[in-house]
């Protein structure tokens, strides 16, 4: 009888980690001019993989800044299209005097791989990469069509890859995607993140006075830009975190009590996040509801920064002309951001005190997302999870976005698996990321399981 | 009989005028590192000024910056003592395409004479210079004692006299001072600034988390310091702009209901005020004040930035661990720094949101001050004013501060009569500064009378 792919992998598995370490020797840092070079060479040592597994059309896709590397096999008749996503630029390894051993030499410690972009998301690219060769080694064949699109700017926003989904090229056509970038709960326990928030990200200007006036001669009767603002932001929320923008959260969707009841169970140390992971005093936000609740499905509001005015050290005592605030929104599946820019908005001119212009201005915004746990695809990695960790999978949502998911739901019209293999402890930007070598190991196998289950 | 000390300066005023345009050529920009031979050259001028009209111990007294001139003539036995002060060193010109007539080029026009330090102050140190010599020149002596102290870095924040007033050297001592460098409520209007608001300047941090965190992910849970310090700042003043800070008005003095009668009967058009100073949509301050009083009798806080966080073009999805935010209170007479500064303090401690810590620092403050109309030295100026004016003298307030007035009082324990001949359109730092030729003669005129009759 012929080798599974699984049996392969097995079999495979130190070679494949001599790629994996090969892939993280390159210092491809997407940010730096100096390692540009290197990003192209991450770029050609992909391309090379997948034309020696047997993917076909294998190609880079220039674009204004880092190539995307493309390739597909679509010889699956009949069966579903999986559009295979990844990314291979890694952040700067600074401070380098905090790395035990050097940022790109990868060195194996405690049962991890030790790199910069050992999980982030080189690490998490070769799961992807071996599970497609052990298929294609024992079966000649992939059990679903599959295109894999890699980028090299996640780390620097992506704009190359938004771009061209924007663009609805013909070869990023497919059922799904598979975006290999996350990480699990916590170890030993099968992830898949099927909820994201969006956002509107705005700014306030108020203006006051015609220039800048001197606060003794004027004080007492110029409007002061700050205070407006202040004054304004003040009544964005309660005490309590919760938005007074009227009709806010008409729209939200409370989750299901099957989810909040599997959030419920999660393993989570509300004090231990507090101190070791948010470090305030108290957390706060809005009461009734739980850290998980609060960060995944309610809606929130944030001030980033109040730019203008006098910011120097000392004292300037001027009542400045006009002031600004950097305010941001995240939303819940099913609130839409133009209602909701266009509710702030009106709330913000409502309440703008006497004597100053205001302008609300949106500078960007994204869709939440949320994929239906009965969605085909999210019940056979759950599947395939079952079988390669022994457990259920567990669905968590994440607070933020992750802006490739949205494109490919807006331009594509694709839902998103995001299966990743990543630990909470992995000093992802930081000194000594590292890997789980296990979850390496068990990454390709849940990976060449999925794509058996989603090709059934 | 002998040439009264009037008539020696109505002779000579076309000397005097050149000695002005002299003084006037020498560019003593006290900030740019250019001019600093400037600002000695000035000095040594006045020095020379000085000695030639027979003032005794005259000179230079150097500070970390610029040099003060000293000088003094003490024989008037029994006789109180005037110190007398002023400042040599002017504004940058710039921008300089925007004077009809160079900066440093006295040029007379239309009853003016327009050059940088005009008004600001050269104008009115001559008039100083012009009176003394003129006393001198006709009886031999003066009709007081007098002190001269001038400065050269009043338009760089003065720190040289302060500290050197502070010292409170010997030969400061006196009994009032001359402080020849405001203006007069309008053309024609005899006018002693006999009130200045004091001030606490601060700064408000608040701190969150212990690092600046992603939005997303932690957004609903984390502390935001610029909500809070908005929700802080909101809760300073109402919308009114009555301050909320506890007890903060008890010490506030009503001014008297002839100085409130006579503050209504200055010619001010509140309308044309708004549109040409203010330039703001409408004037904003506690109902039922005017506009004087809102500006001189009335105690007002302002926020005059809020550092931090992220101030940058576009988005940034951070809660920035901190804010601060620069926040004075203005103070009229009565209220001390010191316990407007515990009741701030307090008050934003008490409403300080959840989650959060809070820190208040007074930065710098200084007292209000208000001389009685009734003060021997303000009377004898009005009796001057109304001689060479023909006019009584309107008794104004200025709502900012001119912290040499607060040094005199503070350290050396002198009322200051503040009188000045600059009109409300002169064009401090501003291009095409000029100086009325009519105030600078009749200046000089009320500063000889002003010391004979002080003196008598």
């Amino acid at each position: 009888m012929a080798l599974s792919a699984l049996e392969y992998s097995r079999q495979n598995y130190s070679r494949f980690l001599d790629e994996l370490k090969a892939l993280l020797r390159i210092p491809s840092i997407s940010t730096l001019p100096e390692n540009q070079g290197d990003c192209r060479k991450a770029a050609e040592w992909l391309v090379a993989a997948l034309e020696r597994m047997g993917m076909e059309h294998v190609r880079m896709v220039e674009t204004e800044g880092h190539p995307l590397v493309y390739a597909d096999w679509l010889h699956a008749e009949g069966k579903p299209t999986v559009l295979v996503y990844g990314h291979y630029d890694v952040q700067p390894p600074d401070p380098l005097e905090e790395w035990v051993s050097p940022p790109f030499e990868p060195e194996e410690r405690n049962g991890n791989i030790y790199a910069r972009g050992a999980v982030d998301d080189k690490g998490q690219v070769c799961t992807q990469l071996c599970a497609l060769e052990s298929l294609l080694a024992t079966t000649g064949g992939l059990p679903l069509n599959v295109r894999v699109l890699f980028e090299g700017e996640e780390e620097v926003g992506g704009e190359g890859i938004a771009a061209y989904v924007a663009s609805k090229p013909a070869d990023l056509k497919a059922d799904f995607a598979l975006v290999s970038d996350t990480e699990m709960f916590a170890a030993g326990m099968p992830t898949l993140c099927v909820g994201l928030r969006g956002m509107i990200y705005t700014e306030v200007e108020v203006r006051g006075a015609k220039t800048d006036l001197h606060s003794g001669v004027y004080g007492g009767v110029a409007p002061n830009p700050f205070v407006a603002l202040a004054q304004i932001i003040g009544r964005l929320k309660d005490q309590d975190g919760r938005i007074l923008i009227r009709h806010f959260y008409d729209d939200v969707v409370v989750p299901s009590e099957e989810e909040l009841a599997a959030w419920r169970s999660l393993p989570f140390d509300e004090e231990e996040y507090r101190k070791a992971e948010v470090g305030s005093r108290e957390l706060v936000g809005e009461p009734g509801y739980s850290v998980l609740e609060r960060t995944w499905a309610r809606p929130t509001l944030d001030v980033h920064g109040i730019p203008g005015g006098f910011t120097g050290a000392g004292a300037k005592t001027v009542i400045p002309a006009r002031a600004q605030a950097k305010i941001s929104m995240r939303l819940v599946p099913n609130m839409t951001p133009a209602k909701a820019f266009a509710q702030f908005k009106s709330y913000v001119e409502e309440i703008a005190p006497a004597g100053v212009d205001v302008e609300v201005r949106l500078i960007h915004s994204g869709d939440a997302c949320l994929v239906p746990v009965d969605n085909p695809y999210i019940q056979a990695a759950t599947r395939a999870l079952h079988e390669i960790w022994g457990k259920d999978t567990v669905f968590i949502r994440s607070g933020g976005s992750v802006p490739i998911v949205g494109d490919f739901a807006t331009h594509l019209g694709l839902p998103s698996v995001m299966m990743g293999f990543g630990l909470p402890d992995d000093q992802l930007h930081a000194p000594n990321e590292k890997f789980n070598l296990g979850n390496f190991k068990l990454g390709i196998e849940s990976l060449i399981r999925f794509m058996e289950e989603a090709g059934r």
